[in-house]
């Protein structure tokens, strides 16, 4: 594996659940491939789950870890030829990055969407660089419209709760295969796509049935949503839901490119509570923190049994060296 | 041992002074205990001496470590339930805090003292929160009211330079047990009381003569005074000493609450200088760094040979050694 | 090796350039040697080439590492002895560098020349405290006046493409040892001497024909120059040049000390372009990064395969193996 950033970089999703549990049980048991390697972890936004989960499945792989916090705004790169840079451009992009490169054999980078320009932060172009110019093989740590970290490990925590569901026989579920509810959430501030692009991909990836709910205005890319049941009903789609992964997002400017990037609406009915929950098959709620009580869940439900909360952020170490594993095989 | 904030923590003292001087001897033979396990760091304030001498001693025993700098300012989690968190607090620590304890074995945590709430700081709401709801083991480095790192290295410092007197037949120290004082000290800014709290009630609990002397309103909680006698005039604490402990504190609120963390005092006849000195057992000096010349203690003082200032500084390195094998012993 | 400041810390060149070459074959071969020694890397300003490969470079040897960050303007250290500390100095450097040096087995120090008082900057004062007081080898990760891990990493890249040159039948050079040339260049900020000083004097120490070239009023510190032929016309400089070290410096002050630090000249005729390098021998292009184009070098320029500033720059992981190698060894 080269670069991880879709669902597809990661092959068969059967093989990779499978490998997921395998390094849960025994996450020590391949130092050998991580001996004398390097990761670097570049930062241009903050992080606290996803930068201790990756660094501890570095450690846990054996490998050196570098962390580098780069201001974003600090970090202008020039990226035209034929300028003189005489401004605040103090590199250009074809030496900083193959720089960086020279002292790791993996690159993980972490770069928000700007939401101000939507050709450019869908164009993935900060990242695009480093898998252009590193010569590294480079992982996403959320990228401007992708989080496949966090999707994998949302992925993996389904898995393990539907098997234990299934093979309790007391408590048999009545679906073939779970039926997953991604709902937008009301939030005070502007949120990028990153979470819902990726879950919606892996959802469509995976064995489940997958409905995206949100209202107008809110349509994920088209490339996200591919062949998922779109919803605009909250309470039609999170009848009968396994799983319900709550989210906000800011308008992707699909239908109107003006408004990306914008807060359409701040609709408190679409909070999940206990009566949403109450629509659900004994549905579990997810979320991939930090989360806003009040806006996107209320304590009752993200505090319930039922919630999944803990366990997904716990599997981001999990994700994150299945990643770093199947990397280290092909360098 | 779960928690390290109290002298009780770590049982009886002697069998640790004991097993600081193997540790000291040899502190690479402890890495089978630390081999695949994490340290987390999280600093809510600077640090350079508690930073680099946990850092080390975790590294000492095999550990992985990771370092979390969180800019106390803008670490506002919400604590209530029932609020809508739409302000400018991200995240409930019922998260925040699980999660982090998702990614490592051990968390240690720097809080200071806010010292403008007495009843929030000594009821230790911050480090409280990460003992409940981190389901980790958690090791102080500085709390609002207790530095008990500082005070073990502090305790093994006056134990092997007694040791060393004692073993010299020439210069028989007068006293069966050492006496030793605590004397406040004058300084510019207002400065907690961890540090002189977890002296007094180290030394409280070990087999030392213990004095503590500061002027009239700067008296210490009576739960770290404990036994220890306290005297208001610096002089007649000081007679006869054999180790001299200055520190500065700001007023504690003992007996007037609406002084909690005001400075009081900045009366230089309490600067420990060489005449100072003269009125103790040739006494030694010692101060937790960083120390402010010329308020605190003169040149000459810290200068001289009876200054213990580094090798207490370097004792940092034993005492967190110590208190980490003990905690990876229990895991 | 105690210290590793100039070209004479590292013994002679044939040995050190050979020692880098068995080292590049086999950069994980010394763990031994670092097992259980540990560096501390601090840094008064910002580091991105340095600090990643040196960082790399110790790991490579099995080392553990500490890196710390030190605001350069929080960094106030009283040094004076008979002050009363009551501003803003909170430690005076007689405790804060001997406790740093506790904590480990090497120091390596960046801090940056001020360019404001030359006297100041060409004492090495900051640095110079760290060997006086730290009690442990320190290594120059850039001071106010030498870079000394950039010049040896020059080396050993100019020593590796002079070495494949001769070993080409069909593509003999004309000389039988390469001449050096460093030339001045433009830029729009006042940047300091560290650079060519010390590429000055290591070529000074190598097996090259060295020429300094540089409008009037930038000449290098005699002591840098040496035996270096200075030459004030670039184009007479650069002819028949084998390899091209492109740097920008300010004035540094050698016939009018009032200029120190200042910028001079911006004549653009200095740029390094194609025609520049049409003077050379079929010359290479070497710069040490970041670097800005249209300043110091044109865009073709830098991109041919004629450049040697990537090779430069992975070559620094050499460069700071083998210095931290020669220091362990004396440990």
């Amino acid at each position: 594996m080269k670069t991880f950033f879709n669902v597809q970089d990661l092959g068969p999703l059967q093989a990779a659940l499978k490998e997921a549990e395998e390094v849960k049980a025994n996450r020590f048991a391949y130092q050998q491939l991580g001996k004398n390697k390097t990761l670097l972890m570049i930062f241009f936004n903050n992080s606290l789950r996803t930068r201790l989960s990756t660094q501890k499945a570095a450690m846990n792989l054996g490998m050196n870890v570098i962390v580098l916090d780069v201001n974003a705004g600090a970090w202008k790169l020039e990226t035209e030829r034929g300028v003189i840079m005489d401004g605040d451009k103090s590199e250009h992009l074809l030496e900083a990055i193959p720089v960086m490169g020279c002292y790791c054999d993996i690159i993980a980078v972490r770069s928000f969407a700007g939401l101000s320009d939507r050709d450019y932060d869908y164009a993935e172009t900060i990242v695009g660089q480093f898998v252009k110019y590193s010569g590294r093989p480079v992982v996403a740590m959320e990228t401007a419209t992708v989080h496949p970290l966090q999707a994998f490990a949302d992925l993996i925590t389904i898995h393990e709760k539907w098997t234990e569901l299934n093979a309790n026989p007391s408590n048999q579920p009545s679906h073939k295969r779970p039926k997953v509810v991604l709902t937008w959430a009301p939030h005070c501030r502007a949120l990028p796509q990153a979470v819902p692009n990726s879950f919606a991909q892996w959802m469509n990836a995976a064995d489940v049935d997958f409905v995206i709910t949100q209202p107008e205005g809110y349509e994920l890319d088209p490339k996200f949503v591919g062949d998922a049941r779109v919803e605009y009903d909250q309470h039609k789609a999170l009848e009968d839901a396994d799983f319900v992964y709550a989210k906000n997002w800011s308008c992707p400017g699909v239908k109107n490119k003006g408004n990306y990037g914008k807060i359409l609406s701040k609709d408190a009915s679409w909070t999940i509570d206990s009566e949403h929950m109450s629509w659900t098959n004994y549905g579990y709620f997810m979320h991939c923190l930090p989360v806003r009580r009040g806006l996107i869940v209320t304590d009752d439900v993200i505090e319930s049994p039922h919630s999944l909360v803990i366990p997904e952020a716990a599997n981001r170490e999990i994700s994150a060296e299945v990643v770093l594993k199947r990397v280290l095989e092909t360098l």
